[in-house]
């Protein structure tokens, strides 16, 4: 029975994997579509969310049947219940990085966002593509230090995020209402991947540690709609 | 044992009761917040997350212990995963109930949004008011038919969601580029509110059938952009 279930342990895992792979792959490609205006990018993330999600229900699936038949307790059933909320964090992941994506295909030849708020969206897309290389090593390597690396730099992410904000309230800011909307939610879509990263490495931590993630500070602490 | 087990069961699903009868509070304050600039009903939702937040922690570690000492099957394990991912939507709800009531209480004793916007966010907040009555209803009955009822009024409200931005990108609009911001953001929580009441209804549909909700279509379908 035992090496049944760390068969069928394994495989979620390596399933888990293939799902931070895959968001990862997802927020490359919409980086790149946003901030070239790579149409391809960003219809390779469009087309490439219906396999997440289905990693998302296959995941789940697969631990809602380790649960029943198998019955784990202690550090397997903490495996277990993170996997399920890992595999719903990665698959929200995806459609944040899909909404981005979409709008670029709207947008395009032109990026959904002005020229002056370029360097803006780079520096938060470069820090997004750290994440997502920090949030695959992390599941692989189970690394509760990656994992609290990620919670602690989170900030920065934030910060970037509300320059958003100051940039389309300045005066000088001469962009159209349609590019200050996509700034305003593409901006958001952002910062909420990252905040879906703390979420994810607060798990991992939990996987790691035992230490209850639910019982941290909110995720989502900052509107920042200002 | 399975007295045990019944009783433990049933404490989860009184506090998921209260959880959604805390958020139905959270979304019919912050509506009055938002529509008739109420700062006490603002600070309500703000104070009250907290124990919102708290009921999904008891919640998961109830449901983790009762996996862990009961192992459950069949309809109960349907019932303990998904009491841990409503939890995990409520939590949720509670967030962007929070996240506008904070807008309200920023421009108070103004509304975040200008008078040529008040009746559209009314009619959202009418909508949502009604969808968080029905969702404690249907988990109150685990009622399926108030559960297809509300995955499928759910295009009301992403109609409304639409609005605010052609409201905003017409001519004829005069709001500063701060309600704009406010528009749009405030108009993406209210529409969230409403995916994660479509994706809590999916969740009572499986408990009551067995239906596997992860294998419906998207939630968050379009990004509504434009």
């Amino acid at each position: 029975m035992r090496v049944i279930f760390n068969e069928e342990l394994k495989a979620v895992a390596d399933d888990l994997d293939h799902m931070a792979q895959a968001v990862r792959k997802a927020i490359n490609a919409s980086g790149e579509a946003l901030v070239n205006a790579d149409l391809e990018a960003a219809q390779s993330v469009i087309d490439g969310d219906i396999e997440i999600d289905a990693l998302e229900s296959s995941i789940i699936d697969q631990c809602v049947r380790l649960l029943a038949k198998q019955s784990p307790v202690a550090t397997d059933l903490r495996v277990v219940v993170s996997s399920m909320r890992l595999a719903s964090t990665f698959e929200r992941m995806g459609d944040l990085a899909r909404h981005i994506a979409e709008a670029a295909r709207r947008t395009y030849p032109l990026s959904p966002v002005p020229p002056e708020a370029q360097d803006l969206f780079s520096q938060m897309r470069d820090f997004l593509d750290m994440t997502a290389d920090r949030t695959v090593n992390m599941l692989a390597d189970r690394d509760a230090d990656i994992a609290e690396r990620i919670i602690l730099d989170d900030d920065t992410l934030d910060n970037l995020h509300h320059q958003t904000f100051s940039m389309v309230l300045d005066d000088s800011w001469t962009g159209t209402k349609q590019q200050l909307i996509d700034v305003v939610l593409i901006g958001r879509f952002m910062e909420r991947l990252g905040d879906h990263a703390v979420s994810a490495a607060r798990r991992v931590t939990y996987i790691v540690s035992g230490f209850d993630p639910s019982k941290e500070p909110q995720r989502d602490e900052g509107t920042d709609i200002s």
